[in-house]
Parts: structure tokens; sequence; C-alpha cells
């Protein structure tokens, strides 16, 4: 048997979107931009993908929806034109960002700092894993230019509250733009509630292909082009419409937004299942309980390195799971959103992040927490560190 | 029957593209990044794809070759990262490039002139509609940090000597990017004999998908990312790797290697064919006979707007054509290459690409040709302004 359990990196494509791309590959393959039938057969197309974005998100005839190639593109491109409509072209100076955002905004804040000495601000997450709104009053100025949160944390699942941090935003005139990657189809997305000025979307987060992504621009708010050429996209996004993948990332929208209901009742109670048996096993600790999306788990095992685990899933049992983001996982290092936390650096090393996804079975689930507590046992019999743990907590108990 | 004659636009994905590309949305979907076992699966079909593109452009294995979401992206990349390195960072404050470039190079060029004050040369070509390299000469100078220009011209089908060019561009200390979207299986490309720093390219262009490109780097040669994130491609270009079109941009690039004997002989004849015959009609001009890819043509036809020529084409007898780039073709104005080359403004309005594939038959050029002479002889029956050229042309001969 094998079981995906990693979806916050990336899903399948869903077979229904695979079919709705088919088409644009070798039939309908015209460039939409072309003055003729070859062109212009591919306009419906393209318009039912930008369809079901906008209604999948919530946004208005009067907003924009730009595709992209990528989250990544989407957020640098927010992260670098604020910068250079409002810093190096206005009388702004200052970002604000958090320490757990994906390593794509992370690092295009960096990026400023570095190179055009802008201020940037990382808020620190609490104990809980999460930001309170009330946090960003102390840091927001006239000053600030943009704040960029995520809306639901790619490793904990945790939802942050954007609306409320949208208002004290904007109270300041600061821009704001949230990721919301980890958001479709797991949480309930409606752009004009939460209030946002930018939105981050990528396709292949909600079982469309991987490559393609969107950012939703909002009524009224300015922002300069990332690529410059051919000035598709009304100028705000160059190059040749990637046809097929928009046609695919708008089906997987519907699709998203059709399967939530499953999502939040199916896939949350399996998920919850998974956790209250996993939790059975001592010196376990999950991250963020309350308000988080249904599909995820941030599991620490005191004594078991998460790499020595995941080798063992994966090895042994067929299953994919994650120590943190995919976009960081070449490196070794201590889970980062453990780290924010507060967790001792032991503990962080011990993270394993399990992500379900409306495919997620019964089955699967069960042979998920067998094979892990099967995994755990092994692992901590043949652990240094935690006989140490268990040697302690017996002298405590005796004591 | 139904003619697609503007393959410098865009092409149709081949077959064999498409089922490459197809166990890598529903089956093999893992993230390349991840460490497990369906993520590394995808190994194999990222390596493959990576080979060919190495070995389809002559690249060596200590060159980089990176993917990117397609060529608008790679041009912007170079431009506006060499701008950073060398110009922002460095002792540098000058680029050249050619009035005839894609417009993804010429406005990444005015960005940086609008924004940052930097110096851009754009060569002009000549009355052939090309450049000859000793112009680089007069222009190149110790200040220059990067010149840009095209292999081949998207519009003529004609060849730039980049060779040459490159070797004056280095011994001034420049780098030398080039545009080679229009080359990639219309002519042999070698990127160590061209000497080129960066090369660029698109699938597209070459029956693979629209939404990848690639940018070659040559070995010893260093390129600030445009986008910052996740570290994918040794940290030059972030977001999740697009295994589906990686595997198809590989694929289609093997297969143009492969037909570009066909392409060479087969579809030149063809080309030279459905040119030969519309010359035969009066008052008709084709740019840069010598020198070109073997697929494209480039023909003003006195006395016919281009943009009716192209509707007639299209309603009347199902042939795609185009005046001039997709990526503009939404504006209707005047051939900018034409215009380049110094033709009268009534001429540069008059011009139609037609630009075939490996796709292209006997068949449909003959019907090109003559639905071709068809709406030229009913056009121009109904042109005010042909009549004139007829009088004028009259009342010279019977002088």
């Amino acid at each position: 048997m094998r079981v995906y359990a990693d979806n916050n990196a990336t899903t399948k494509v869903d077979e229904a979107v695979v079919e709705a791309m088919k088409p644009y590959f070798s039939e309908m393959y015209g460039n939409p931009n072309s003055l003729h039938k070859f062109g212009s057969e591919t306009h419906k197309g393209v318009a039912t993908a930008i369809d079901q974005i906008y209604s999948g998100i919530g946004a208005t005839d009067d907003d924009d929806v730009v595709f992209t190639s990528c989250a990544t593109e989407s957020n640098n491109w927010v992260i670098k034109s604020v910068w250079l409509d409002q810093i190096k072209n206005g009388e702004k100076n200052h970002i604000i960002t958090s320490e757990v955002e994906h390593p794509a905004t992370l690092s295009a804040c960096k990026y400023l700092e570095r190179e055009f000495d802008v201020k940037v601000t990382y808020l620190p997450v609490n104990s809980e894993g999460t930001i309170e709104a009330h946090t960003l009053k102390d840091f927001v100025t006239e000053k600030t230019a943009l704040v960029s949160i995520m809306l639901a944390n790619n490793e904990t699942g945790i939802i942050f509250p954007i609306k409320e941090m949208v208002e004290i935003a904007h109270q300041k005139g600061a821009l704001f733009h949230t990721d919301g990657v980890q958001a479709i189809g797991k949480i309930p997305v409606d752009v004009q509630d939460l209030g946002v000025d930018f939105f981050s979307m990528s396709a292949h987060k909600f079982h469309g292909p991987k490559g393609i992504g969107a950012l939703y621009i909002k009524s009224g708010v300015s922002l300069s082009p990332l690529f410059h050429g051919g000035s598709q996209m009304g100028g705000l996004r160059s190059g040749t419409l990637n046809v097929p993948y928009m046609v695919g990332m708008g089906k997987a929208m519907e699709l998203a937004v059709k399967s939530f209901p499953k999502m939040n009742v199916e896939v949350r109670r399996l998920r919850d299942k998974i956790e209250k048996a996993l939790l059975e096993l001592p010196d376990t600790f999950v991250v963020g309980k309350e308000n988080r999306t249904p599909n995820t788990i941030l599991i620490s095992i005191r004594g078991v390195e998460g790499e020595g685990m995941l080798w063992d899933l994966d090895k042994k049992f067929g299953i994919a799971a994650a120590t943190g983001s995919a976009c960081a996982s070449e490196d070794l290092e201590a889970n980062p959103v453990l780290e924010a936390i507060g967790a001792d650096e032991d503990l962080a090393h011990t993270a394993i992040r399990i992500s379900l996804s409306r495919y997620t079975t019964e089955e699967e689930a069960d042979y998920l927490i067998s094979s892990f507590k099967d995994a755990v046992i092994r692992l901590r019999g043949i652990s240094s560190s935690y006989a140490t743990v268990q040697a302690q907590n017996e002298a405590y108990s005796h004591k």
C-alpha cells in the first residue's frame, strides 16, 4: 500500500482537470493574442477559467485576477513591485511580514533589506503558533508600505486573523497581501470579506497542475508588473498565456470549492482520528489544535529525528509525509515554525507534517496510524536521546 | 480546410510531447524536492528533460540550464539581474540591444531606463533587415554591462551574426545574451560555438507547451535570481518545479533537433514555393531573402492593409497568419521591423507573416498560395490606395 500524506507540499492533479486541459495542447493550440480563429477559439476556455477563479475566491468584476507561473512569482511580484511603487517611487520605507511565511515571501523581503535598505519587521508567532491581530498595531506606521501575512500556515495549518489585521493595516494606509496558497479548498475564502489588496494562489496545492498560480489585485489598487513584455493580462503580466494550465487551474478551483464540505467534514474527521491515535503515544505534541485547516497535523515526537521518521515511513511503509515545507526540505534543519513557537531544539528536530486531501481514504488513515506507531516504537527503541528522556521521566515519577 | 501558418507565434504541441507529460499529472505527481518516493520518482523524468535541453543546444555539464515560465521571464531575468549585478552593484552603466527585439527585451530595457537611468542603445537594422556585427564596435565600451540581441528575428526569420558580435562584446568585457526563441529546431544551435553567456528558449515555439521556457547560463557566469524563495534550481529560480512541462519541453527539444533536417529541406522547399508564387503578384516585397530561418516569410503587399488581409485569410479561407508578433498583435500598428528597416509607412501597414512548421503539408501550401492570391486580388480591387499606385505605375510606363 502507498499513502500520500504530503498534500501541503503538492497534490495529485484531478483527472477532471487533466481532461479539461487536454484539448488545449494539440487541438486548440493557437495563441490567444492572435487575430485569427486558431487564437480566438481558445478564448472560451480562458474566460471560463477566469470566471472559475473569480467565483472561487469571491472577487468582483472590477478586481483583477492575473495568472502567474506559481505563488513564488505572485509573492515576489507583490513584494518587489510594492517596493518600486510605494518605497522607491513613494514616501514609505517599511514592510511587515511574519517569521513563519513561506520562503518566497521571506527571501523576497530579505532581498529588499539587503539590496535597497528597506526596513522589514518579522512578526513572531506566539506559543500557540499564531499571530494575534493586535500585535500588528505595535508595528504598523504611516511609513509601512505593505503587510504580507499568510492566511493559513503551510506547516501547522493554523489560520491567521487576516481580516482583523487588514483593518489595522488599512487604518495606517498600508497595503495588505496574504499568501492564500494553503487556504484554497480547505477553508472558505472570500477576498472581499477579508478585505485584502493582494491574494496569492497556486494551482498545484488544490489538485491543479504545478507551474501555474495567480494573483488577485483588489479594484483600485495598482501594481507595477514584474515581467515587462508583450502586455498580456492588461500589461500586468507579459508572456504567452499558458492556456491549458489556466483552464486546468480554473477547473481545479471549481472542484476545490465544490469539495469543501467533504474537506471540512470527512477529511477533518480522518485528520482528527489520526491525530487522536498518534497522541496516544507518550511524549508527542501537536501544534495549534484550534483554528486550523482541516487536513493538517504537525506533530512532534520526542526522541525521534524527523528525517529518520520520514525515512522509515517512506521506505518501510510507502507513506509520504514531510518534516516541513518542501521548499526547504533539502536542508536538514530544525522546523522553522516550531523554532518560531519557541520549542526546544530537540523537539524542533522531531516534527512530522501529515497533510491529507479529499482523496485520503479511511483505509489509508488506518494504515497510516498503525505504521506511524510502529515506526515511533522502533525508532525510540534505538534512540539514545529518548532513553535519556525516559530515564528522567522515571526518576521524576519515583521521587 | 484549415491551415495554421502562424508557427512563429505558437505551435501545436506534438502528440509525443503530450504523451510524455501525461504520467506526471496524476501518477507521478510528487514534489521533486520532497524527501520520499512520491517526490524522487519524478527525478528520472526531470533528469532526462535536462539532458535533452543540454544536448539540444550543445551546453556542457558545467553550464547551467534553468527552467523558467517563458522566454519573457528568461529575457526579463537576464536584463534585470545583469542590471543588479553589474550596474547597481558594479561599475557599468550601459546596455545595448536592437530596435527589432521581442517586446520582452525592449520593455525590460525601457523599464531600466525609466526607473534606474540606465543608458540603453537600440541598434537599428539596415535595409536588409539585419545588423552587421561591426556596427556593434561603435557602441560597446568598457561601461557596457550587457549586449542583448536575438539570434533569429521573429518577424522576418533573419539570422543575426551573434558569434561575431559576442567576440566584439567580450573584448570590451560585456556579457552577451541572445534571445534564441525563434532559432530552436529551425537552425542548428550550439551555445558553445556562439559563445553567448545567456540564451533564452521557449518550449511553445517548437511544439512544446506554452508556459515553460529556459535560460542557459554559461559556466563561470553568475546571475542573481529574479524570484527569491525555496531555492529550487540551485537557488537560481525558486518555485515548485513544473515537472510535466519540463518533461514536455525536453521531449519537444529532442524532436525539434531530430526534425531539423526535415525543417531545413522539406519545410524550406514549401516556404520557397509559397514565396515564389506570392512574389508573382505585382508590387509585393519580401524582407531578407538570404540567411533566414527556413519556415518564415514576411511579405508586403502594396495596397492591402495587413489586418484586412488577415481577416480575409481567416474568415474566408480558414488560414491563420499574422501581421507581426502575437505579443503586439492587439495594437493595429505598423510592423515594427518594416519600420526599422525604413519601409514607407504605407508599406509597413501591409506586412503579412507566414510561418510554417514541420506539420505543414504540400496540400496546405498549395491552398495557401491560391487563397492568398485570391484575397490580394479581391482586396486590391476595393482598395483606393492601390488604384492610385496602379495609375502612377501606368503613367510611368507610358512616359
